[in-house]
């Protein structure tokens, strides 16, 4: 294994560490946490109901590259592919409760929802309002590992998107709930892999495949999916996941928005290349698409692949996701 | 080789067909060309110096990504790891001149150079009026493969940051030269690689490093650097860079900007990580950071490592570098 590291140990706070010293001007760590908040998330003109996510390192610029005006208001940042502690979450909510409540986008894995929850019981206690979504756009598997249901991916940064957003025009904690819970069951999601993530506390792929090879509909924790195949042309590769997401939507009319996610150490090059196929194909089928978006959003690790996001949107969601923003990554 | 393409022939026009599909708000193709142009270039309320920069593919988000609004006004992709040829940049420069000049962005190749001058003939030939600048900001090797001097790098994108803010604020075509040249004075670079980029056409890693081993000063076209050896913690691998490139400094008081570059395969987490590294260095050195960034925004396909640039910055540079911009990727 090599990586550009200092101790395992340290990996997440010295991460953390560079991410808060690069933005200073943007995000402040919570002492004694590794979540990064809003330099501005309690002293803005504009109350609003604050939007806290998090979960396991390992799939930057997830989360805390999506803090800022127009999207999440803090992110809490767990080790390695693994959730962070019901103490950090809580102190997130608190740092970002403006008296609006805060809602909590939560990845669907056992853990995170575990934590999130407690959390939410924690803040609850002092008066607190929260409520949480989970996201769970992931068709490739159900009832994978660390999972009940199915996975959360790469959907999750447009469900934050569309919430930091609406969260910012004013929408209240309960619509935000119910809009949340609507865009997740229009967002739908598979990825391939070409080679597995190195966990550095492990020093090897999580999984092995030959020189020719990919696996279809792996999650972002080198979770396993539903097929091991010969590579296929770019073409080949958009055709079966446009595919195979199509066929979980009833209704194929109206406006579409798609997300192109390198996995992690897959160039830009490949991803537009596979995103100009995935748009053909969209065109030939009549499907229309109002808003794409291509590059690193969700990732695992120095994992070789790429993901495909497709959401059924509502012309305002086109609309939210368009919005500017002022965050590291988005 | 494994790589998310079609035809290795289609890989350029496929991948800048993509880029503007998934950006057509933003830019459009100047038809039978593979340039890049902001689609407000010609019609800008603020007639301003236009800038061009381009050089081979295989350097994304650069230079597509950041043609917009504060940074450039177009981009031409040559083939991977190629000069654009004079005629696509002359098509380029034409279609930004809005009577105040072009202004062209190279960096520091042999065929670059050459492609860019005979381009700027062209133009001239045009009455349109045309000056360049030379990025040779890698400090590490001098007359590398396919350069005489220094060769150009990751120090790339802050010149068009500054430039382009500095064009947009009504700058003139002569004073954006003579400020383009001390920017590229006042930038310093050195790489490391821990895995070679693969060529499409050609199939294999440009070198090979051992599994503990990493190559100090590379170039982003698989150039070797100058020296091989053993990979060391994140800590010093900073120590070694901040004091080969502080060591090319006569002078290091004042404002100084940093870029911590990921070349391609290199995960976002191990980039701050590494940055966080540097900070520290340099505070322990009062060397005094007043902007940063982190991100993959000078790649070479899939190489593995990372870049440093340091920059001493007058305080008009750091206000630049920190303006707003409407681009892909900055």
């Amino acid at each position: 294994m090599k990586k550009i590291i200092n101790n395992v140990e340290d990996i997440v706070p010295e991460m953390i560490s560079g991410l808060v010293k690069t933005n200073s001007d943007l995000v402040r760590q919570i002492e004694g946490t590794t979540a990064v908040v809003r330099n501005d998330a309690k002293f803005s003109d504009n109350k609003q109901v604050g939007i806290v996510s998090g979960g396991g390192s390992g799939h930057e610029p997830l989360h805390a590259g999506y803090v800022g005006d127009g999207m999440l208001s803090a992110a809490v940042a767990g080790e390695v592919f693994t959730s962070p502690t019901p103490d950090q979450i809580y102190e997130a909510i608190k740092a970002v409760d403006q008296g609006k409540g805060v809602l909590l986008i939560v990845k669907n894995y056992s853990g995170d929802v575990m934590n999130f929850d407690m959390a939410k019981e924690m803040a609850e206690a002092d008066d607190i309002e929260v409520q949480s979504i989970i996201v769970d756009d992931d068709i490739a598997v159900k009832n994978s590992e660390f999972t009940q249901g199915k996975r959360g991916v790469a959907g999750t940064a447009l469900v934050e998107k569309i919430i930091g957003a609406a969260a910012r025009s004013g929408m209240s904690l309960n619509d935000l709930k119910d809009l949340g819970q609507k865009v997740i069951d229009n967002t739908k999601t598979i990825g391939i892999a070409l080679h597995a993530a190195t966990v550095p506390a492990v020093g090897h792929p999580g999984f092995e495949l030959k020189d020719d090879e990919i696996e279809y509909g792996i999650g972002i924790h080198n979770e396993r999916g539903y097929a091991v195949e010969k590579i296929q042309p770019s073409k080949e590769l958009a055709h079966e996941l446009i595919e195979k997401i199509l066929a979980d939507f009833d209704d194929k009319s109206g406006n579409f928005a798609i997300l192109v996610n390198g996995m992690g150490a897959t160039p830009l090059m490949e991803q537009y290349i596979f995103a100009n196929d995935v748009l053909n194909e969209l065109v030939d089928k009549k499907i229309d698409v109002k808003f794409s978006k291509v590059g690193n959003l969700v990732t695992s690790l120095d994992m070789q692949g790429i993901s495909l996001t497709i959401m059924k949107a509502d012309s305002s969601w086109i609309n939210y996701l368009k919005e500017p923003v002022t965050t590291i990554a988005w």
